[in-house]
């Protein structure tokens, strides 16, 4: 009997680079809001999605410091199996006249974050990710308070692709309207004999439970996109700034469920609800 | 219409993290076959596989030092998208009566190399992997010849997991016999609701191509395995040396082609030929 | 007119490693106190140093989290160039009646905290460290309180060579005693023929400023230090465990003062205070 | 009695970072070769250095991959401990009469090279440097031969820095001419209390041996050096590309001699040879 989540797999299970879910997180969140063309967001989204009804080219940035661990919190003591980063680039859609949120990039640097994406259906990549950490004493640190500065980069195949500054303002109620729905992404598997895929679908998914922190909107200081020959979110030109925001959350994954068996070399047929 | 290979997928396709196959790869493989308890290695084959008939307890450890492209070649001349080192477990397997090569852990230290793995059915984690490299000027370098002595370690999570020192001893036809079939993978992907798998399959798959260079059989210096918490090489436990190799190889892979439908929560069926 | 606290060096200064000093640092610091054999403390103080008359097989095992920047503290906006980790092995000793700290052996993650080392006489290498890090909301996160539990790992040249998990029990005054003391460091470049020292100093330094944040004594639940054929860390073996901290702090580093001209071949000469 | 060629030194000198010399290096060195205006490579010489009389514009920006080991060898074996790769730029100065080479800027990535670099008065950072590597087996490597494509990358904090592409064209007795003097470095320590240098010197150093392999000339089909906040590589612009190279080596470096004790805050006095 093979145990498991994910690879590799054993009588044991005890080597899988993944525990089962529920996955737990606690982190900060660096998040820029902004408008691109709406154009170049429905060129990000395959069939089935159709654009956002409202606010199509709304764009949001988010850098993400993590910690994460199973429900044996066993990883929380060896923390190089449950500190990671993370910068990913969310856009909205819609389904059956439901908006969803989507990554349309993302950038990770830990395997185990790059395998729960394959799960979740995150198109991750590994990435060189840093954000401002805040810190009770000031010498060297920001507060999660009116006034703090924090800035954010990313870098992939040794080439810097995005980076922002933003300062506090104000205490605030939200992080932003982009990321804020169910996620609808494509879990896909290409066929082993590259015709096509051999397995493709639609899920949802989203946090089982979610506690909020302190929260606070910013002005953005600065927010650059750069070119790689191997990357796209230039592609996203920045139109306007709607706003920054800083989040501390506790999150709580705990799997999704299947929108649509997507045709692997047609249209996508929607399963029964 | 969205293209690209694998993750992520775009109206481009330029940003897939893996462009279509064929791929392509020069490198130069350190091997140590051993033997273990066939118990063990039967404890890491999953239905439909079952022990080899001969042999079953032999096991290849081998390390790789890779450059790889593909047909445009162009990540040859940004070489950071081309480089990549893994070391990976072999073992044997028998299924419908034919006998296979098995990856049974993998480790590389690139997000495209561990990409691939997903599509191909190699269960990766990323490591850190070395292997002394041969060159002309012996200063500080074996050559690949009688007498040459190479080392290799493997790590991940920040504990040593493996190493090993060889000395090459007379040239050799063959790399070994553990390595030697074409490889039968199990390609997953659990449900997104976490109730057993999404997809499942038996795959085949080989070098599509395959040059050999310099090969050298070789003795086993020094070959360690060590515990880690999250690993389980050392219950693959080394009986008996069977021989060291050193080998340069180019090889083309180029897809391959299903074996069997697994069902994801009962027996195999096996798939028409 | 060549500028840059330190190399390299260019007429503007502007691609010097590191700024000018005051440094400052704020983070977080988990310390395992405990005792091995005074012979062993004794082996590693050169002349001029003698063991501390009062518990002198005393040591201190700091893991450190840091964020430093220098006066313009730009570095904490692009903040790859101001986190950074670091493990270190603290001692005692006696000069002139008097009694200092010592940093024994020290492993750091960024290129400026190793060149700095250079200047304030630690004897760094890179490494890999790890500690359990803090957050508000407790989903993947201790809190820095009683009860909570945080891990603390380091690893170099692909080895784990310590890890800690401690439990924190009470607000507590001190971080322990061990590395109270001003530090009394070597300073030295070997001469360029390989023929001894070119210069050699022994100094003392500490912070210039220094404020306490929330501090806490701890059970020490592991600690373990592993062999390694290029460390001396497993020559310091644990007799006793006096206990653990975690302590979050802010620091200002000013430089200096040099304490005794060493001589290069010879024993060392007290230089006049 | 405390032993260690350099840090951290104890009574046995097992964990020092450093073996005493000779140290010996096999390598691949990929060079382009360009004039930039001399003005500027006199910027980058402190007294009592001159420009070169001849063409004293020349640059040469090297990239190399090395595998290095002391005496006894035994780092090739743990090869984690001798391979590293470095990315440099020389320019060309006088003293005294005689023209020397001079490292003006350079990143390696291990910390052994960078502590070497302060033995010898390299002014190391910590990069990440890639070159294509060539490799008997074609299918994702060139040769060192007429034709071969070799690619070669530098990036330091997350953004690249150079990149270069050459292709070989015929043999070559040269390697360029900028990198072939005796190289004349500045070995500094700042004073600990910041007030100048505690110590500072005018040092000559090369090869004690060195061995010749493949060695072509190259066409520059792409060289490139990007803006960096903390880098002055792009203050070096390409008037004039002179040519490309690439070699194998084979080196032994067994120390230099001091050309002048250097004041350390006030002009230069010249040892007696």
């Amino acid at each position: 009997m093979s145990q498991g989540f994910f690879y590799p797999r054993t009588s044991t299970g005890r080597s899988s680079l993944l525990p089962a879910p529920p996955w737990f997180y606690s982190g900060d969140l660096l998040t820029v809001e902004y408008r691109t063309d709406p154009e170049r967001v429905a060129a990000l989204l395959p069939a089935p999605l159709e654009l956002a009804p409202e606010d199509p080219g709304a764009v949001a940035f988010i850098w993400a410091d993590w910690q994460s661990c199973s429900s044996s919190r066993e990883e929380l003591l060896d923390p190089i199996r449950s500190q990671y980063k993370e910068a990913f680039v969310v856009i909205r859609c819609s389904f059956e006249g439901r908006t969803y949120s989507r990554c349309a990039f993302i950038w990770v640097d830990k395997d185990f974050a790059m395998l729960r994406g394959i799960h979740q259906g995150y198109p991750k990549k590994l990435g060189s990710i840093h954000q401002t950490r805040p810190h009770a004493l000031a010498q060297a640190a920001p507060q999660v308070a009116t006034g703090g500065r924090f800035g954010a980069t990313l870098a992939a195949g040794d080439r810097r692709l995005a980076e922002a500054v933003i300062t506090l303002t104000e205490p605030s109620d939200t992080n932003g309207f982009v990321n804020g729905h169910p996620m609808a992404h494509h879990r896909v598997l290409p066929a082993i004999d590259s015709n096509g895929d051999a397995y493709a679908e639609l899920v949802e998914s989203g946090a089982s439970d979610f506690e909020v922190g302190a929260t606070y909107a910013a002005t953005v200081d600065h927010f650059d996109l750069f070119q790689s020959p191997t990357e796209e979110i230039a592609d996203l030109p920045v139109r306007e700034i709607i706003g920054g925001y800083y989040r501390q959350v506790g999150v709580v994954w705990n799997g999704g469920r299947s929108l649509a068996a997507l045709a692997t070399d047609g249209p996508a047929e929607t399963l029964a609800p």
